[in-house]
C-alpha cells in the first residue's frame, strides 16, 4: 500500500507515523505546501519523500487529505481528477458537507470516503505530530452509500490499524453533531481567553489564579485559527443554533444569580453533572 | 504541630496526607460530619483520629477549615471561639471577602491566616484525596496585615511544605480575580455541559463527536454543586461582571459568523491565541 497524505501537520503527521509504524504501508509520500514542514516531515521520518500534488497522487494507491477544510474543498476535485480508477482517497476534514458537495458530480466520486477522525491536540504542524493521537477515539465515516464498498473496506483497514472504531451517519447528521459537541466547545473556550484578557490587564493575576481547571477550560483557545475559521465558516447555521442555546443558558444562569435565586444555580449544576455519566 | 482538619473532602484530605506525609505533622485530627467520609478517612490514614469540632480545635496547633464557603462563614467565628490563644487558623475557601467578614470583629482575629490554594479536580470527597495535588501550584494570602506575624509565619510554612509559591493580596482583589479566571472557567464549562446535554439527546452521539477537545473543555462541569453554588453566591458582583464581558464576546462571535465575516472570528482567535504565552 502506497500512501500519500496530503498535509504534514498534526493529523497527517501522526496518521503517517503510526499508519508506517503498524505495517499498513511500506511507503509514505508527503504533499507539503510549507517547505520547513516539508523539511522537518523528512527529518522525524513522518514521510519516505515529498512531491507535488499530482505525481504523489499518481503514484498512491490511498490519499488522505489533512489540510484545513476550505484547502480541502479546493484540492479534492483535483486529486480526483489525478487519481486512477483504482485510488482511494479519503479526507480528515472537521466538517463533512461542503466537502461532500466540492466533489457530489465529480465521475470518480465513489473513490472517496469522506471521514473524520475524532482525535487532536491544540498543537498544529509537523512538530505537534505523534505517535498513538487516535487510539480509541472513535472515526465517523460519511454517506457511505456514495462510496464504493471496496474504498469503504480499505479506509475501514486505514481507521482499524489506527485503533479508531468507527461510526456511520450522513454527512448533515456529522455536522450538526459536530457543532453541538466539538466546535461550541472550542468557541466556548476561545471566549473564556478573549474574556480572561480583556478583564485581566495583567498577566501576573491570570497565572497567579489560573489553577488547573482554567488550565483545562482554555486548552483549545490555543488551537490554530488557520484550521478553526474554515470549520465554523462551513458549519454556520448548526453553529448559530447552538450558540444560541449556550449564550441562552449563560443568560439564564446570571439572571439567577442577579436575583439570588441560587436553588436554581445549584439544580442546573446538578443537571449539568450528568456529563458525568458519559465522560 | 498538632493539626486539625475540618472537612476531609478532596483537599482536607489531599492536605492532611501531604503534610503529615512530608513531616509538617505527626498528628492529623479530623473533623467531619459526614460518617462515612470520616471513615474512609480514617482507614486510607488521612487522620488519625475523628473528634468533635470543639475537641479538635482545642487540642490542635493549627486548624484548617476545608468545607463550602457557606459552611466556613458559619464554622469560622466558632472556631476562633474555641481557639487557644496561640492556635492559628486558616481556611481553604475559593472565596474570601465574605469569610473575612463573619470575623472582622473577632477578638482573635489575628490568629486567622485568609488563604486560598488555587488547586484541586472536579471530583469531591476522601475518596479524590490524593498526594501531590498542590506542588508548584500557586496559594493567596488575603489581608496579611490583619494577622499576627506569627500565625503568617505558621501558614507559609504549611504551604512551603505542599511546595506552593505564595502571592499576597487584599481579600477584594482576591475575590474579583478569581471571578476572572477561575469562577468564570467553571461557569463556562458548566454551561457548556447543559447546553450539549440540551441539544443532543442521544448519548451516543456526544460520546461519539466528543473527543479529547470536548472532554477538557467540559471537565469543570462534573464539580461538585454544593461546593460552588455558595462559592458564586458570594461573588456575586465580580461574577456578574465577567459573565457580562463573556455573553457580550460570544454575541460579537455570533454576529460575525452570522454576517459571514470571518475575517473577524479569525482575529478574534489569533487574540484569544494569546493565552499560550501564559499558560
Amino acid at each position: 500500500m502506497k500512501l500519500a497524505v496530503i498535509g504534514l501537520g498534526l493529523i497527517g503527521g501522526s496518521l503517517a507515523l503510526d499508519l508506517k509504524a503498524r505495517g499498513f504501508t511500506r511507503h509514505v509520500i508527503g504533499v507539503e505546501n510549507n517547505p520547513q514542514h516539508a523539511s522537518i516531515a523528512l527529518k522525524k521520518g513522518i514521510v519516505d519523500e515529498v512531491l507535488p500534488l499530482q505525481t504523489a497522487v499518481e503514484a498512491a494507491n490511498l490519499v488522505v487529505l489533512a489540510v484545513p477544510v476550505n484547502i480541502i474543498t479546493t484540492l479534492l476535485p483535483q486529486v480526483l481528477n489525478y487519481a486512477n480508477e483504482n485510488t482511494i482517497v479519503t479526507d480528515m476534514g472537521s466538517t463533512k458537507g461542503a466537502i461532500i458537495a466540492s466533489i457530489a458530480n465529480h465521475p470518480k466520486r465513489a473513490n472517496y470516503v469522506a471521514s473524520h477522525p475524532m482525535a487532536g491536540t491544540e498543537f498544529s504542524g509537523p512538530t505537534a505530530a505523534l505517535y498513538n493521537l487516535f487510539d480509541g477515539k472513535v472515526a465517523i465515516i460519511c454517506d457511505a452509500a456514495n462510496s464504493h464498498p471496496d474504498a469503504l473496506t480499505i479506509v475501514a483497514g486505514m481507521y482499524k490499524t489506527l485503533k479508531m472504531p468507527l461510526h456511520y451517519m450522513s454527512a448533515t447528521e456529522h455536522d450538526m453533531h459536530a457543532a453541538y459537541v466539538s466546535h461550541i466547545s472550542h468557541i466556548s473556550s476561545f471566549v473564556l481567553a478573549l474574556t480572561v484578557l480583556e478583564k485581566e490587564k495583567s498577566v501576573a493575576n491570570i497565572f497567579n489564579l489560573a489553577s488547573g481547571g482554567f488550565a483545562s477550560t482554555v486548552r483549545l483557545a490555543k488551537s490554530s485559527p488557520n484550521m478553526w475559521s474554515p470549520i465554523f465558516a462551513q458549519n454556520v447555521p448548526s453553529l448559530l443554533e447552538v450558540m444560541d442555546t449556550y449564550i441562552d443558558k449563560m443568560q439564564q444562569w446570571r439572571t439567577q444569580m442577579a436575583t439570588g435565586n441560587f436553588e436554581a444555580v445549584h439544580e442546573a449544576m446538578k443537571q449539568a453533572n450528568a456529563i458525568r455519566k458519559i465522560l
